[in-house]
């Protein structure tokens, strides 16, 4: 099993969010993965799909595009692993939450990011970023930057359901984690990859979320070294 | 079973959204219930329990109150039914969604409909009504009205993760309704019982699912006149 993933100038350190959903997926499901770096620019080149974006997951001659498709996929064709939804209910919470967080909190996390980003691109990238991401923003790459501490504030007050419920349990998903964690874990560590900036301050539940959620599989997500 | 509830006038037309989260929670457990009519001002009367609000419900000598801690209780006591959360995940899906529609959904459509659930009062709540919720709104019940078409349309704005959900299946919860769905299906309750306001429109899919709300145990929820 191969997963296309997304890098910059270091290429230890995917950052890609949606990469990162899929990959605490597989570690859900303990399933081993080589991990296949690509920057930006190369993804449209593959010779072998047509996938405009990673993830791709191979898998028995398959390619698997879409991250949500992935975590189908994985929980369709491993059924005798530990369930990634939790039943038809879980399914439907993480499609919903893949849906509700688009808009609260992946936009206003991207717009905070969207420099930072920048900053850790290979040389090749830049002008297709710049190019690409200026058009979906409105503005440059640096007018977006100087409102960073605006996005953020946004993202984090759109948390607070999730802070809310975290009193109560350890997981988004209850006691266990599941695919909805790893869709909010995939934005911390989209941060964490790119930025400096701190999203959730120590005497919130999330806080001590992200730990639990660092010390899954092995510490998998501790391969993303925190910058600044 | 006995299952307190609010009403104005009419004391057939109950329209809290929280008695109806517990109204359909009670159908989907197929458990019979005695509704007992109050008024705002009559709750705080009762002799039996200290509850500020309802839906209050009263099994076995045991007053439970709090729409949450009520649908926890009937999930707890009657496990042989019909799983009202269907397992660990759905019960943190309800959870994630009870907290986040509070602010995206519940607070606006209050502010659409509060001078129309003014309209409905016994004469004895008007003015408990009139100052508790002018207080909360911040304006008089009247300006509130003034800019309900501006309040319908950021509750219907907030309405797209259920609506791109329901693209693709039937419920909110999956192939069968669950609580989640309850706890949408109040506030179309809410309005349905107070307002002849349109929440939704025909070619939404929220269109097609309130349909499928309305028919389920025996057509619980028609209890409720469309008004106007």
């Amino acid at each position: 099993m191969k997963l296309y993933e997304l890098v910059g100038t270091d290429r230890t350190q995917g950052f890609s969010p949606y990469v990162w959903r899929t990959r605490m997926a597989l570690g859900h499901k303990a399933l081993p993965v080589e991990m296949v770096p690509l920057i930006f620019t190369e993804i449209p080149k593959l010779d072998f799909c047509t996938a405009k974006t990673v993830p791709i997951l191979e898998h028995d001659g398959n390619y698997i595009t879409d991250s949500w498709d992935i975590a189908c996929y994985l929980e369709d064709n491993f059924p005798d692993r530990p369930s990634l939804f939790g039943g038809a209910a879980g399914k439907a919470y993480a499609s919903f939450f893949h849906f509700s967080s688009f808009y609260t909190l992946v936009i206003p996390l991207f717009q905070a990011l969207a420099y930072d980003i920048f900053t850790c691109l290979d040389d090749r990238d830049r002008e297709y970023f710049r190019r690409s991401r200026e058009a979906r923003l409105g503005k440059s790459l640096e007018a977006a930057h100087d409102r960073q501490s605006e996005n953020l504030a946004i993202f984090h007050k759109q948390l607070w359901p999730c802070n809310s419920i975290l009193k109560a349990q350890d997981f988004l998903s209850g006691d266990h984690p599941a695919y909805v964690d790893y869709i909010l874990y995939g934005l911390f560590q989209w941060a964490r990859g790119v930025s400096s900036v701190t999203l959730v301050n120590a005497d919130e539940p999330l806080y001590h979320w992200v730990r639990r959620m660092d010390n899954l599989f092995g510490g998998l997500g501790k391969v993303i070294r925190p910058r600044g």
